[in-house]
């Protein structure tokens, strides 16, 4: 079977998209549409060549709305390529941040899906709405193939009762839909997949935990390729110390703040989403940033990578306990994947458990899967190079009951 | 030297208070001062007798005040006896809630102390204010023999900037004194003392984690008797699952309860400390009605059982991660010396980490120290009965500068 996948991943004022070729996985195309509904929008589109060769081309124009750049994107193949013609999509994914306990799989996109979707908003009035506007925009660029919708939080709704309940009121629990959900779903599964299929075992053996550390980081425990427990809850909000996000808190600190420094819930929720985290404590959202200033002696930064790892090996620890028995910790996304110091700090000390690095393996560079550990590790340490889209596209494709080609079937 | 310490736990409405003989470590009365302020206040006083045997006698009366609370004390104890003259306090020591930053051991009270310990009120507002009064009215009742405040943060203070700091900003943070403190921590220093020296080895070679598990409940990772991480946090409302609080929680949840179900501030925090934790989820705050209801079938209190071990195992994991070796896990307080089947659950699946419960040993009823693992087991899994209040006297007595008697000095 020839032909392409569309992945849109769209918020409410831009969207990004590949084109992904079933039958080789590579990705042909790429591109950003940006500052939706701005007095001055921007496209970039990006041509994949041979090797790591790419062609990019940008421009900007205002862009009212989603529909209008769609139309801009399919502008943009038509000019620079490739031919959407030579390469039609034969089916859309879209990533979705909310699924809700609504949505446990990929699922072809009906009205009654959208407006679930968009009922989903109370829980993340942040992204679903984007989400549906990249939706619909994108079903009347592309109306006569299927889309299909990929949640983020649909991996972890294997967790169990005892993982997603908080100990608050069962009554307001159940009423608003409290809950951890867990996100970064899509990656974790990628990953764990990826690094069973790396180290030649079936993922059903395996009992893993994925380190997802972006901008935005995760923690998840999978049992035989099944989601146990994750570190982010009823909103990515919760867990590892992040970016810009403070992860775990007493949220009395939020009841003290809110009485002694006079803020209100909105700058409370502004805070912790985007003024904590390594920004807050050190001025630096970026790990490379926090590394250097530490490095030549600055204190806050110092102390937000200190944090950092202790937060992390809090994880490793806990959800060691979890799964009872652990093969594998996978490290993934661009903290994970590009820097040593932190993979060597999140897991020092952790000989007891069985977890020994191996500081060459870990400092040597690379863009594939490989193993860090050290040969006398009982658990084997990976970095894994994660690609959502990529999943999105397999699980897209699977979900259109195609054969064929890109690889989600058969895999939990 | 012969005499007595009189402990006292003041709260703003009430006080329960301790004779404790020095030589013996015997408790020679106690007693409980409460309804302060109310139309009619109640004094229970009860003096011990030999073995089990106790004798109490109680009593309904207005107390305006503490100062007159104290005056009916002295008057229980000059009536039933013992008599304070022959077993005089040679000092009084108060248990303070909150010690900031500013406290990291037992403080002999002065004027500039309780100043210190008022200010303090802005991290303890329920606390603090009630222990300043116990304080004022106790000295002018016992005006001649030091008074002592004993902390229940200062345990924590050996915690590293890494454990104690939250990834938020770092100026509100430091304005606005946000870290971790870690409450119970007279507890998890007596329990860790006393777990050693049930093992005949020094408290400096063992690593423990202490699981104090009463109506407040907390972790304590302990290496080499210093507390160097504890799950309560800012306020006691962090951690593990308690009788009415939440403990962790995606601090997001009360951006969400606020806007969908338009919960203020002060009724989110009356929330989350009063009407979550086991009684929120299940109906019933104490552990024991919770395990009956759920023996007999009750789903919410089968599911508020569940959440309570999986957030125990989580802690458990995590410190062993954050101490690297781990050679004692204690159980304490009323719920960990009493329940067997917490204890089992809490630990079930750990045999992987060196963690094994012997079902015999765990389910054998005793009011002492013991040992609950299997031999094979390479982590000695331990129930201790906790004891504050000796505690606090021992502190006490050792800040005062005595000699002999209780056994507080030498210790780390
Ligand atoms: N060599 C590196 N060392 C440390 N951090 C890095 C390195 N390379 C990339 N990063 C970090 O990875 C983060 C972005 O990761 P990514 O997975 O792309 O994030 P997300 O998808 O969550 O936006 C940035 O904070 C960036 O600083
Ligand atoms: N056999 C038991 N099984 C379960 N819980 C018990 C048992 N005995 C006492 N408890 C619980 O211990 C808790 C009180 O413990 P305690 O240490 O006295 O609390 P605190 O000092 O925090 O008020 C109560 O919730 C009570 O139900």
């Amino acid at each position: 079977m020839s032909g392409s996948i569309l992945v849109v991943n769209s918020g409410s004022s831009s969207f990004k998209y590949q084109l992904i070729d079933i039958l080789t996985e590579r990705r042909l195309a790429s591109g950003l549409v940006e500052r939706i509904g701005e007095e001055l929008g921007r496209v970039i589109h990006t041509v994949s060549g041979t090797g790591e060769q790419q062609d990019e081309t940008s421009f900007e124009t205002p862009i009212p709305d989603h529909t209008s750049g769609f139309a801009l994107m399919l502008n943009a193949f038509g000019e620079h390529g490739p031919s959407l013609e030579g390469n039609a999509p034969v089916a859309v994914g879209h990533r979705v941040v909310h699924g809700g306990a609504r949505f446990h799989q990929p699922t072809i996109v009906t009205p009654a899906v959208v407006r679930d979707i968009e009922d989903l908003a109370a829980l993340a009035p942040l992204h679903n709405p984007g989400a549906v506007q990249g939706i619909e925009a994108a079903r009347s660029a592309f109306p006569s193939v299927p889309h299909v919708a990929v949640f983020d939080t649909a991996f972890h709704q294997t967790l169990s009762p005892a993982a997603f309940s908080y100990a608050i009121d069962a009554g307001l629990a159940e009423r608003f839909r409290i809950r951890r959900y867990g996100f970064h779903g899509t990656s974790h599964r990628f990953v764990s997949c990826a690094a069973a299929e790396f180290l030649g075992r079936p993922v059903e053996e395996l009992n893993q935990i994925v380190l997802h550390l972006g901008n935005g980081a995760s923690a998840c425990a999978v049992a035989g390729g099944r989601s146990v427990e994750t570190s982010m809850g009823m909103t990515p909000l919760e867990g590892l110390v992040m970016g810009t996000r403070s992860g775990d808190i007493d949220p009395a600190v939020l009841f003290h703040l809110h009485r002694k420094a006079g803020l209100g819930v909105d700058e409370l929720d502004e805070l912790l989403n985007r003024g904590s985290g390594l920004l807050g404590m050190s001025g630096r959202g970026d790990m490379r940033d926090v590394i250097a200033a530490a490095e030549s002696g600055d204190g806050p930064s110092g102390l937000a990578f200190e944090v950092y790892l202790h937060r992390l090996k809090h994880y490793v620890g806990a959800y060691y306990a979890q799964l009872g028995r652990l093969d594998t910790i996978v490290f993934t996304a661009g903290v994970g994947e590009n820097n040593a110091l932190v993979r060597a700090g999140a897991l020092e000390g952790l000989e007891g458990l069985g977890i020994r690095i191996d500081p060459q393996r870990n400092e040597a560079r690379s863009r594939i899967a490989r193993v860090i550990s050290s040969d006398d590790s009982s658990v084997t340490v990976l970095v894994v190079p994660t690609n959502e889209e990529l999943e999105i596209a397999r699980q897209t494709l699977a979900c259109t009951g195609r054969k064929g080609g890109l690889r989600a079937d058969g895999r939990p």
